[in-house]
């Protein structure tokens, strides 16, 4: 990554661009707070970029009068209300600077020439001229733009769907070769495990990329995947931090400097139910079949489990989040007696999945071995199991979530 | 003005834009109704735009947000957060005509290209790229457009300032050669007089753009001057109706098809205070100093009277609004002893404004007169006397404003 910015005397000044969230800037003490962090960075000389959110829960307010007016309100119009958020946010945050005495200017998605394709609520950045905030920045001035949203080639407005404004953030670091992007939460930065569930974790330095998209994926929810993923496309080099304090977070990266861990984390997630479809035919195109009803309804299907043949019929289980389960086992009772032909189908909706995730995973055989023999160990019992090359999840049931993640925790010494 | 849209058989398809204040879209019903009432017209083929303001009092709102952060906040960023109120307005009532089954596209001031001067705050527009409009209207669907709001060079967010949604509307009507610009309100139309006041004043069925310029600057408040001067401009014909009912309204052009009456309406206004500032020397540039001082305060003031010298001596009578009392008193007190060399100054603030307005008084001698006789009559005293060629303007004492209305109307016979 190359070092960018204005070289002055001895010190290299930084382009940065700085993401909060919608609680960061939900009142006026958190917007003066925001804007006096800002502040810091720019007195340093750096450049900075910040991208904000909707204030607080104002998403949410706008959806309700939405839905109050239509419930079935067409989505380039619900993003054409939805794009007010972020625009209040960024014009009182620069209020806020301007009365702190820094020279500040906000931009909207047409201002900032966020592309995008599209999709109405759902759309993908493509591209973003940066003469604009170049300009701005040039004249020693703080940008403030809109996270999630974007124009498409109508000159309407899109919006990036959930975490769209990390990913704003990372398109925009990309864009202007920033030295950083730091993703301000609640939290101080990514952990070993839950520090709600497990009090012992430990807040890890730095982690890759590919650790971080696979705690992503798992429920750790502090960076959205997509953001990530473009992240690492890019090379851009995240840094996840707190907006209440000013300790220095983990730093998302492609190699880790450290040895690699063998396993960075343990992550939980209880938005998870399991489906088990029982004695379905064994014969070419039956798997191909069911997954293809679902996928229809547009439900996502994680870990993915195939028995081996029992008279002449197989079982087949498979999880989905739990919001998906209604309209799942719909679709597959609807199909079950037609072109299915399976003989039962059972749903569990309090199971949890547990994973641990490493980059040191790969050249290491034993790392399943002794998570199974640490759960075990706490009388946990295995529903089903899957792994990657750098993760392993098993499936349990939800109410040992607690006791697994710590056993787990503690057996890698974390 | 030519009679613009689709010939379709025997009908003439018409085009239509019609503006709606924040009142009528202050809640979801009375965003149905005007989205019911705009269907009406869609359905009889015509093509229609609508331009909104923002609901309620949401600018008021918006206004105390930035207060709050800011007290001194710069204009740009003021603008950049009032925008968001008419875009929440437009997206609404797209969606709610989405829900009665009529195609409708909301559009802000990026998208229905309404480029201003740079004034943040205060812009007027200047050029309005129809494309994008005239493809939605093609395609049959109802346009909605944000009222108040423009984009200037540096592709920023400006404000029309008072009455901005009306310019809207009527420099709409003008780029897209409407057949008619219906600007809705909550009263019928405009009076003879005001009727909480005048109680047997009359709708006017006509009434022409110089008459109605006049009663828009005398407080009637019914339209803002600036879209009243430009509709006349660009002879765009407006209507002026109720938001609340089917009644014919008010139509607004340059002749009037009725005899020219005598007078068409009185006005009342009491938004409007005397200064008298007595014992001036009878020298060149007096005047002159005496209103600049004012100027550089952007302090406007309205009915000036010279007095005849006496002595050596001259008074100088002038009104200004009641907002303007203290800064303009602040003003001639610093330079009372210096540069204007005054004797005293005196500011009556409980005084108000009565005019008669009517295309036929330049014809006409008797016109005032008769006026003052009325006045006399009815024991009101005149303080000072102001003239245009379609207008008499009396100063009376405040108290006297609804006797002076009714005796003047009554002389009229409006």
């Amino acid at each position: 990554m190359p070092v960018w910015g204005v070289q002055r005397g001895n010190e290299v000044h930084m382009l940065v661009v700085k993401k909060f969230g919608g609680t960061s800037v939900a009142n006026k003490e958190r917007i003066f707070n925001v804007a006096k962090r800002c502040m810091e960075d720019y007195k340093k000389g750096n450049q900075v970029v910040v991208v904000l959110s909707a204030m607080g829960k104002q998403t949410d307010v706008l959806l309700d009068m939405a839905r109050d007016i239509n419930p079935k309100a067409p989505r380039r119009e619900l993003d054409m209300l939805l794009t007010t958020g972020e625009q209040t946010s960024v014009a009182l945050m620069a209020m806020a600077m301007d009365s702190l005495g820094v020279p500040a200017v906000s931009l909207n998605a047409f201002q900032a020439t966020m592309h995008t394709t599209e999709d109405y609520g759902n759309a993908r950045l493509k591209r973003i001229d940066t003469g604009r905030i170049r300009f701005e920045l040039d004249s020693r001035r703080i940008v403030i733009i809109t996270g999630f949203q974007g124009i498409n080639k109508h000159d309407d407005y899109t919006t990036l769907g959930r975490g769209g404004s990390d990913t704003t953030a990372v398109a925009l670091a990309a864009a202007l070769h920033a030295d950083s992007c730091e993703i301000y939460t609640d939290v101080d930065g990514v952990f070993t495990a839950d520090p709600r569930i497990v009090p012992n974790a430990r807040k890890l330095p730095e982690i890759t990329y590919d650790e971080m998209l696979e705690l992503a994926s798992l429920g750790a929810g502090v960076l959205h995947n997509r953001s990530v993923e473009m992240a690492k496309k890019y090379g851009v080099q995240l840094v996840v931090r707190s907006s209440l304090n000013t300790s220095e977070g983990t730093v998302v990266k492609e190699e880790s400097k450290m040895e690699k861990m063998l396993v960075s984390g343990v992550a939980a997630d209880k938005n998870v139910a399991q489906f088990a479809v029982e004695g379905l035919e064994n014969k070419p195109g039956v798997a191909f079949k069911l997954f293809q009803h679902l996928a229809n309804h547009n439900i996502n299907v994680d870990m993915i489990l195939q028995s081996v043949e029992h008279d002449g019929t197989q079982d087949i289980a498979f999880t989905v989040t739990r919001d998906a389960v209604d309209e799942a086992l719909d679709t597959l009772e609807r199909h079950g007696e037609t072109s299915l032909k399976c003989e039962k189908i059972t749903v569990a909706r309090d199971v949890s999945k547990i994973s641990i995730v490493g980059a040191g995973m790969m050249s290491n055989a034993g790392v399943a071995a002794k998570m199974f023999e640490a759960l075990y160990d706490a009388g946990v019992n295995i529903r089903q199991i899957s792994t990657s090359e750098i993760r392993v999840t098993v499936l349990i049931d939800e109410k040992y979530t607690d006791v697994a993640a710590q056993a787990v925790h503690d057996a890698f010494s974390l």
